[in-house]
């Protein structure tokens, strides 16, 4: 068995990459620019030029390499190839990710959804140790997801499954998802969402009561703040934020039941009170034996790709 | 490799089992009374009794037989311990099935839940044939289900996965489903669902313009009976249910990213009307990369059960 196992996390704006021993010890980590200028072509050599360096810098012999996982924003197939990734330049032609890198590299390869990939990282060393079916709910700009079964990525048509964002939770929204559809749960609960809906509340409600309306460019930070804090309005936002979710929460278990469901993303720097909300309602609307399903906050932040892609190459 | 596996789906009236060839091809089926007098004390050794009998009669050496699966109407763990099961008389103690019908028959044994097994028999010579990830959908007097993924079943926490009738679909529902929640699809698109909603359709439309005021003891079936006949009310209510079956399924789809659903149980003889509507509603309210998820018809019936219970011992 060999010592080391290196993972890639692929982003729009910077480049992760960690090498790890088996046991799952981050030895180095270091970001490289993701440059997605001309159709993306630097990326993958940058990256195996880059990782080169620091191989020689630790003294680490190639051989004690196992490989290499690589956790990319966009769909890929079982087989590695890429289906289109318009952050990084490459949407224009779709093309095996693992025979190129493992060209350039000569190490074995193995590559994932980046949403997907980061569910594993969180599964093997984060929060959601300990539990081998676990969903993981990324907050951020949107909502993004990864299903872990056994210990392992459920991947799904088209490498579309995790993409909980785009349930749908409400049958009256006027305004469409990035998505095209109208009513999704990220229209909601993501950061973006829940400022969208905190607008909407403050329209609704006018402007007198909450310390919402003294705040220019309203964040989602804020309004988790205020609610600390014990703005009114802003507890209303977060309560009706966490019953959209939690409820949304309840139908996905019905399909997997899984142990845990672990809370991650920017917004989930809220921390407790996010996920007393969620658990609240989650509580509230799951079926019977669904019930006791645990919440836990992620614990590895912007590392949980690179975790997950070292993962996927050990497994 | 040994030549046959036996199937058996234990249901609260009769017990059902079959002898397969490896390959599926089903030898023999019968059936017996489910005694469930008596704690379900007799249950199993009636069933070994059977099939003692039954192997005799077929010249079939039980050194032939790979071993037995076993489906059971209720939460059954991983190590095959049931976790009570009242429609058998077995909800005073858990114990494992495995273990004793082990004991009993001299083979090795399987268990798992029946909605999950009836599954994996689709899966494998139903409707799913040709679908490694699939998602069955019971429409019974309740909503069942099982979710297939790389050709295995998906037990979940509590073996309590595919427990897809109680999503929640409707927050303002005022009467409670069976399982003590309010507004699960099953109370909307199960056989009783779509009933019970043709009743407040007709209360709330008044009763001249529609066959269905003329039928006495409506049924799902008169309903999608006389949908097919053009009945302009019929149609509605069917639609209604397909509407929110389809948005249901769209949703699930979000979590596991199926390649196909397979629908099954009493009310899917009502065929294409029924596959139809609720692929339509399905396609508006999936995730763009879930448009083209297939729908099927499951096809075995309720030999499903015994299919997916040899299919356990075999994998």
């Amino acid at each position: 068995m060999k010592t080391y196992a290196i993972g890639v996390d692929i982003g729009g704006t910077t480049v992760k990459t960690g090498i790890f021993e088996r046991s799952g010890k981050l030895v180095d980590h270091w970001e490289i620019s993701t440059r997605t200028e001309n159709n993306g072509v630097n990326i993958l050599p940058d990256i195996s030029d880059a990782m080169m360096k620091r191989l020689n810098l630790f003294h680490i012999n190639r051989n004690d390499i196992e490989g290499l996982g690589i956790g990319v924003p966009g769909p890929v197939d079982s087989e590695g190839t890429v289906l289109g990734c318009v952050n990084l330049g490459w949407d224009m032609f779709n093309f095996n990710i693992e025979e190129v890198m493992s060209s350039l590299t000569g190490f074995r390869v193995k590559t994932g959804n980046d949403a997907n990939i980061a569910a594993l990282g969180e599964y093997w060393k984060g929060g959601g140790n300990g539990f081998s079916d676990m969903i993981m709910v990324t907050l951020g700009t949107g909502i993004g997801g990864g299903v872990i079964i056994n210990g392992h990525i459920i991947n799904g048509f088209h490498g579309a499954a995790g993409e909980i964002g785009h349930v749908h939770v409400n049958d009256n929204e006027t305004e469409p998802c990035g998505c095209g559809n109208k009513g999704c749960i990220e229209q909601y609960a993501s950061a973006t969402g829940v400022v969208r809906v905190a607008k909407r509340w403050l329209e609704a409600h006018g402007y007198e009561e909450t310390e919402l309306t003294r705040i220019s460019n309203l964040s989602s930070k804020d309004i988790f703040d205020q609610a600390k804090a014990g703005d009114e309005a802003a507890l209303s936002i977060v309560n009706e934020m966490g019953r959209l979710l939690g409820k949304t929460l309840a139908g996905i278990a019905c399909v997997v039941a899984p142990q845990a469901f672990v809370i991650g993303g920017g917004m989930s720097k809220a921390g407790d009170i996010l996920i007393e909300v969620i658990e609240k309602h989650f509580r509230k609307y799951a079926f019977h034996a669904h019930k006791d399903i645990q919440f836990r906050l992620a614990e590895l932040g912007n590392l949980a790709g690179i975790y997950g892609a070292a993962k996927l190459i050990l497994e």
